[in-house]
């Protein structure tokens, strides 16, 4: 088989050297289990991606795809004996179309390549996951990626009109249209968004762009408990006001990030929420905007609120929000949940972090995207401790069993992969599973697309 | 079989009365065909739903779900010897929860009743398709419904978070979530959204809310050629403005409507399209987006622009608008088609319907929602005459032809039904329609649910 994908990718397309491989076997998510590939293929067009895809298939070799490996989940994670297929090659933007709005680009882009290149002609695309200066398009499309955009612009779905995707048996299915509107038979284009490389292999995507937003206005809100910080969400919500971003720092990310920058958040000693809200409105409707939320923290008890339309000033609170993952390891490895939770449920979900760090004696960051109740709780860890490591997992879980209990879902924009599988289960019940299993089975029923990933196909 | 549904559902529940049943029979589609049910079933609850499901099952009589019957595609037409399953006793509003902006609903609530309920709560459920007035929830889900509002919000699945599904099994399975966010699984929400009752029996919906927009500010503009006004709604999509609303009437539109209203619509004689425009912003932000589009009129040669933010006049200009089918009527039956073009191309798909006007020498008025591509070219024939109603045919497909020849859909918001299926196949290719037949014959192996409609599952 190595020498039927060699004949059809050449020697660079196909590496073997178990000191490379080993570069492919997993994302960025220290939970989960990973194996050593028997070969990492780098295919540059569709047409090798289907010679890869129909070798494995005669040979049953399974096929992990992936593309940079920024993933949260283990969804790229090898399986023993696998081919990795690694789409970072693939990385041409085909088309940007101004007058339709749309682009049409490989997997292998680069999130923040794409968006620079879009923005050149005045538009916008959405997702902008952490990773988004090192993440591509393909991973994104499969995890249905979201980000800081989402409480506007929604998820990766939201900005997909259609996809190339190459099938089991290698040939390529066409989903979706170049229209922005379209109801002509199922939406295959939204089963593979998010199918985290389970039913085939993405080689190709049409992208909705949006007109380019207005220079954002910022604010900043410090509260002394995170039920006011929770109330002012909820309230946000309630009188109808939609943010372009709506962040939440804990007072863990707080002291991490003013410890690890340098600086000073002016949250004060007895802060114990920071929101960080942006407007891209523009103008006076980002002004109105922004004056509603001031009103709606100051009512919720907010001790400090700060608006400012000085694009540098909120690129720095961004830039702050954004540091709480590397801030984090001053004091040891993290390892970051992704629980989504009714957007009324945010300070309970913080409550309850709070409990859990003190039951597993480990310090839980909890950071996140408040205004779609999407939390990213975070266990800082001692790597070199197995006992750490298994606190850690235990926090990881226990925060999931909580997300669950105030009526949420086990991931909002990070996927299910290799280790929230029984999680995945447990919130979608048997019959839900099942539907899983029979739409799998019936596209792959070899199971040669990431095999153990999401759940068990059998 | 009807023994026992009777058991289940009572007689109120199950109607053999052929003079009744006949009424069950067909939608709004004058193409499609359809045939006589064995019976019609009008459930009360999911259990009802499943016992329908199950003695149908076991009987293998096959089930057409169905709402009010307002389709346009005869999706929800029987076939000889079915049951009819209407959901349109099954019409409560569950539950609406502001602070979270969702609402829980069954699929026979009708679309007016739910936009008036949440509107108490100053909320906003986007969808509006032209039947919204008798239209049900379940329906516009089935079919993915859209409206005037897509060109801002999007079509029905943009509005779903979750569904309860009665399954060819008679298990019940729920998707999604009640969380604005999450990709646990696959999407098997937006798969059931638009599958036209081919794959299960919707029996619950969690729908996403927004804020109530702002009172609308309206512009109209008349033009010349079809051509400008063409050029004008590449130019304001070009320019990155979303309206909340962009229509299209050619000329014959404008005269139907004119005599039909006794009114005139301001267009004048010259007069080959009205565009007809709305910005939901409110009071600055909507005065910017209708004066940038004014601006784009203008320098796309409108030959009269006017803007106006007087709600009643803004309500008067789309009685107008939504009065053309009716309008239609005083010339003969109508048959109205949709497709959706990129929006570069609706002068070119305008400009085509007329050469096929001409060709089949019947008259075409277009209509349509020009801010997504999305046309509703409607023929007007003599449903007396079988040489018309065949050349009516003909216009029909040939528009379709047209449709994908510009790079658009066979359906932008109609769906697939009876009368597209050829036409589906046609746009999804061979690979495309393999992958439904997978997935229908997966999840309803006995094709139980709308047996030929949308395709052929064997």
């Amino acid at each position: 088989m190595i020498a039927e994908l060699r004949a059809a990718l050449g020697d660079t397309g196909v590496v073997t050297d178990p000191e490379v491989t080993a570069s492919y076997e997993r994302d960025m998510m220290p939970l989960a289990p990973y194996g050593s590939p028997l070969a990492v293929v780098l295919p540059r067009t569709v047409e090798e991606v289907q010679a890869v895809v129909r070798a494995c298939a005669r040979a049953r070799v399974p096929i992990v795809p992936r593309g940079a490996g920024s993933g949260l989940s283990g969804a790229a994670n090898a399986v023993d004996g696998c081919v990795v297929l690694v789409t970072t090659k693939m990385n041409a933007i085909l088309e940007i179309d101004p007058d339709d709005r749309l682009a049409v680009v490989e997997p292998g882009v680069v999130n923040l390549d794409l968006r620079a290149a879009v923005e050149k002609h005045g538009l916008f695309y959405p997702p902008d996951p952490s990773s988004y200066d090192w993440c591509t398009i393909g991973g994104n499309l499969s995890t249905n990626a979201g980000g800081l955009c989402c409480v506007k612009y929604g998820v990766t779905t939201d900005s997909v009109l259609g996809l190339e995707v190459v099938l089991a048996d290698g040939e390529v299915l066409r989903t979706g249209r170049r229209t922005v509107k379209g109801v002509a038979g199922y939406d295959l284009t939204k089963l593979f968004v998010g199918s985290e490389g389970t039913l085939g292999v993405i080689t190709k995507a049409t992208l909705a762009l949006r007109p380019l937003p207005q220079a954002p206005a910022t604010l900043v809100a410090a509260f002394s408990t995170t039920a006011a910080a929770g109330a002012a969400v909820s309230r946000v919500v309630r009188e109808g006001i939609v943010p372009s971003l709506m962040e939440i720092m804990d007072r863990s990310s707080i002291e991490a990030v003013e410890r690890y920058l340098r600086t000073e958040l002016g949250a004060g000693p007895g802060c114990a929420a920071l929101l960080i809200c942006q407007s891209d409105a523009g103008a006076e409707a980002g002004r109105r905007e922004l004056a509603a939320i001031e009103q709606v923290c100051a009512s919720s008890g907010a001790d400090l609120v700060h608006s400012t339309d000085d694009v540098s000033e909120g690129r720095d609170l961004l830039t702050a929000r954004r540091a709480v993952l590397p801030a984090l390891e001053v004091y040891g490895a993290w390892l970051t949940d992704d629980v989504c939770v009714p957007r009324t449920r945010i300070a309970e979900l913080i409550g309850g972090c709070e409990r859990i760090s003190a039951e597993v004696g480990l310090r839980i960051a909890v950071v996140g995207h408040a205004g779609d109740g999407n939390m990213h709780p975070t266990i800082v860890y001692d790597a070199a401790s197995e006992d750490e490591f298994a606190r850690a997992r235990r926090a990881f879980d226990e925060i999931l069993a909580l997300g669950l209990s105030l009526g949420g879902t086990v991931t909002g924009e990070h996927g299910v992969g290799k280790i929230k599988r029984e999680w995945l289960a447990r919130e979608i019940g048997p019959v839900g599973l099942r539907v899983h299993r029979e739409i799998k089975n019936a596209l792959d029923p070899h199971h040669l697309f990431n095999p153990g990933s999401m759940f068990d196909a059998r």
